[in-house]
Order: structure tokens, then C-alpha cells, then sequence
């Protein structure tokens, strides 16, 4: 299956956070950032949450980095003991942590617009890995950071948004996603061959299909995903076809 | 940091779904488990989103399996030719995937208890891979299935409820995680050096702060996660005494 071209920009999500592990907080960085990847051409491979574990956080970066075009961290990038994310990812890259000016001005700026009190550990945020370009956080200040294909984001969804906003415009894209829905009113095994053989014909395409519960009945939402628009539409005007021929009742969403 | 006994079982869950992937859907499965684990004293040390790829599922399956006490895998065992979990899982294993008489039986009884009318796709999900166990699925009838230390669920949160209540009775249990909260009115890189010490002095307990935004102003939660319930008393009593000394203002959540 040629679903995606051989220039497709990809990508790895890595959410770094016990709270996250333990059931405490429920994750919603993920979907965020693979919407916005999706709608920019950019392939989702592979999305992992790790442990505050210094060297699970240096083996999971240097195996992701090395494996796809970017890697996008989030959490654990705070001032207190928990936060171990900068000091990770210099390790990761061998390099050493330092102060950064730059972030320092940065953080600075934003308690000063706050009229907040400054403290020698309102910057413990300003240690960044040497060599290292700052992602902007309007949202508190205290900045993320680019090494590489590498870039490290805060875990406060707010700031994540904020800070994506500023890394978006960085990063190459490639042709958009774009998806059409069909949902049906019967269970995943009775368009199981209609499925198929739709998606045999539309090898380029990727044809799911999803499965859920409604007013107690079963019904399928199957979705056709791709990047050229006509191709789409005639693999939905197929599937609209073969339900009709078989007699099953069908709505676009 | 002694945190985790030797003894304590461990966990990775494995979520396979290009749905997840593309933002489409956000993923809530996750946070079931990890909390159910926590209850459970196994610990969850990573979780990762791979593709509906055959490749990418039995890399995983395979490094997760030797790492860990146990797999969970959510989502691709239905009956259409996106469901490719129980083909890759048997590949992983290097067993043959074959129709279990079993689980015909189950969503037979299934679809006769509903008055469903039962067609040969109705058992497409009776493919399992040779040697494995069935997991109960009350729901919807067709089962999951359990393979060595690897337990394979259905993607849909409400199936995933219903077959891990089956498959909780399987596991082995470690020490209860317990935990407790203190919220503070304050940023964290104010109460950053009161945690930084108490963590210390507490090395077999996890100290973690999560920051929030409320009312346009910042608190912090301080998270303190052990399985001493008598440790974690005398931890928080000594945070709370040095947020006393500080100031600082404080409340239990």
C-alpha cells in the first residue's frame, strides 16, 4: 500500500509524565498535535509516554530522533525536581545545559508585564541544552526549545497550543490529510466485504472503519483518508454505490 | 531512588490505531488502564500509539513483551481488513492464527441472545492465534485474547472495561499505589526548594507538582505517590509544616 509518498514529512510524539502513567491525568496533547501534523502533511508514526526516568527519556529521544523527521516532547520542562526534560534531552545529545540569556530576558519580560516578584528561581526554566533555538510561550513565559529535529514542549496543554503556534511555522509540510465519514447503521461484519474491496481498488487511500454504539445499536463510521481530493470522492462515491446495492441505509457526517 | 520494590509487576500498554494517530480520536483507554494498574501495584512504565502495520505491531509486541510483566494492547480486532492485531500478534509469536471453536461459540450465543440474524462474517473475529486464552467481552460477544504475558483488547473504551474485568483476576498484584494531594495559590518555582527537600528526605516516595491555571491565576498541585500509607502521612504533615513556615497558603485535595 502506497498511502503515503516516499518526501511525507514524519513524526513522533513523546509525552513524558508519571502523572500520566499513574491514571492521574488524562492525556490530550497527543490529539492536539496530531490534528495540526495532520493538516500540515505531516505523518503521525508513533506516539509514546514515558516515566520522569532520566535514562528512558535519553534512549526514547535517540531512538526517535534518529528514526523520523521530527520529535515533539511534552512535560517535565518546570522548575522543580520532577522536571527533567532539558537535562535529558543535552544528555541525549551530548551536550551541556546552561543558562540561557535569552530565556532569561524572556521570563523577565512576562513577570515584569505581570507585575509578579522575581525570584533567583523564577528561572530554573532558563536552563536550556548549548546550542539550542527557544519555542515562544506567551502563555508564562518560561520558553520550550529546538535541538535538531527535536522539539521540547511544555505539558500544560494552554501551553503546548501556545507554543505550537510558534514551532508550526518552522516545520516543512507536506500534501494535507484530508478524510471523508460515511457512517452506516449496522455493525462492523456486515460492510466488511464492501469495505475491502473499496479499499483493494484505493490502494493510495486508507479506509477505516470504526465501530460504536448508539441508542443501543451498533454502527459503523468508516472513514477514507488521503491527500487528493477527486480520488476521495470517487472512493466515496463507490462505497455510497455498493451500500445501495446491498440495501444499507448510510449518512455522510 | 528505591521508589518500586523488586518485586513490584510491571506494565506497558500498546494502543494500535491509525484513528489515534490522526487525531480523529482521542484515546481514553490509557487512563482506564493506568488507573486500574495503579490499584493494582503494577506499574506502568510506558505507553505507546503505533499504526494499523503489521511490522510496526510486532516490533512492539516483542520488545514490550520481553521488558515488562505485561502487555496490554488495545484496538484492530474486528472483522474488517483494517483489524490486523490478531494476525500481527500471532506473527510475534510465531503461531498460527486459526478459527477457535471457542469464540465461535461465544458470539454465536452473543448474536442468538440479541436475535441477530448470524451471517459467515459474524465470525470473523474467531481467528485467534493458536494457543491462546479468551478474554470475555459481555458487550459485544467477541472475544479478546491472552497470549503468554500479552493481553489483546478490543479498541472501544466500553468493550476495554468489560474484558479487563475479565482479565484483572488474571494478574498478579504488587503493592498498592496510594497517593495524596496539597494544593498551593502559588506558582511552582516558589515551593520548588520545599519540594526539592522533602523529596529527599523521602527517597522511596514520588513527589511530583503539576501546575494549573484557575481563575487566571497559577496554583500547583503537589502529588505525593508511595505505598506506605504511614510514609505518605508523615511526608505531607512535614510539606504542610514547611508551607507554614513560608507562608505559604495551602489546602488538601
Amino acid at each position: 500500500m502506497s498511502f503515503m509518498n516516499n518526501n511525507q514529512p514524519t513524526a513522533a510524539i513523546l509525552i513524558i509524565g508519571n502523572e500520566i502513567l499513574s491514571g492521574r491525568t488524562q492525556d490530550v496533547n497527543v490529539q492536539f498535535i496530531a490534528k495540526k501534523l495532520s493538516d500540515m502533511g505531516i505523518v503521525l508514526s508513533e506516539s509514546c509516554i514515558i516515566q520522569d526516568n532520566q535514562s528512558q527519556i535519553i534512549e526514547f529521544v535517540n531512538r526517535l530522533r534518529g528514526k523520523y523527521t521530527y520529535v515533539f516532547t511534552t512535560g517535565g520542562i518546570g522548575p522543580t525536581h520532577d522536571d527533567i526534560t532539558a537535562e535529558s534531552v543535552a544528555r541525549a545529545f551530548g551536550v551541556k545545559l546552561e543558562r540561557n540569556d535569552e530565556a532569561v530576558e524572556m521570563i523577565k519580560i512576562h513577570l515584569e508585564k505581570k507585575n509578579k516578584v522575581i525570584y533567583e528561581n523564577s528561572f530554573a526554566t532558563a536552563q536550556i541544552p548549548m546550542g539550542a533555538k527557544l519555542i515562544k510561550n506567551s502563555l508564562s513565559g518560561a520558553p520550550g526549545f529546538n535541538i535538531e529535529n527535536v522539539y521540547v514542549l511544555a505539558g500544560i496543554p494552554s501551553i503546548v497550543e501556545s507554543m505550537f503556534e510558534d514551532v508550526e511555522k518552522k516545520l516543512k509540510r507536506g500534501e494535507k490529510f484530508i478524510s471523508r465519514s460515511v457512517k452506516v447503521f449496522v455493525g462492523e461484519s456486515i460492510i466488511k466485504d464492501i469495505l475491502k474491496t473499496t479499499q483493494e481498488e484505493y490502494d493510495d487511500l486508507q479506509l477505516g472503519s470504526y465501530p460504536m454504539m448508539e441508542n443501543e445499536k451498533w454502527c459503523t463510521i468508516m472513514v477514507i483518508r488521503g491527500q487528493r481530493e477527486s480520488k476521495i470522492e470517487n472512493a466515496v462515491l463507490e462505497l455510497k454505490g455498493k451500500l445501495k446495492d446491498n440495501n444499507i441505509e448510510f449518512s455522510e457526517v
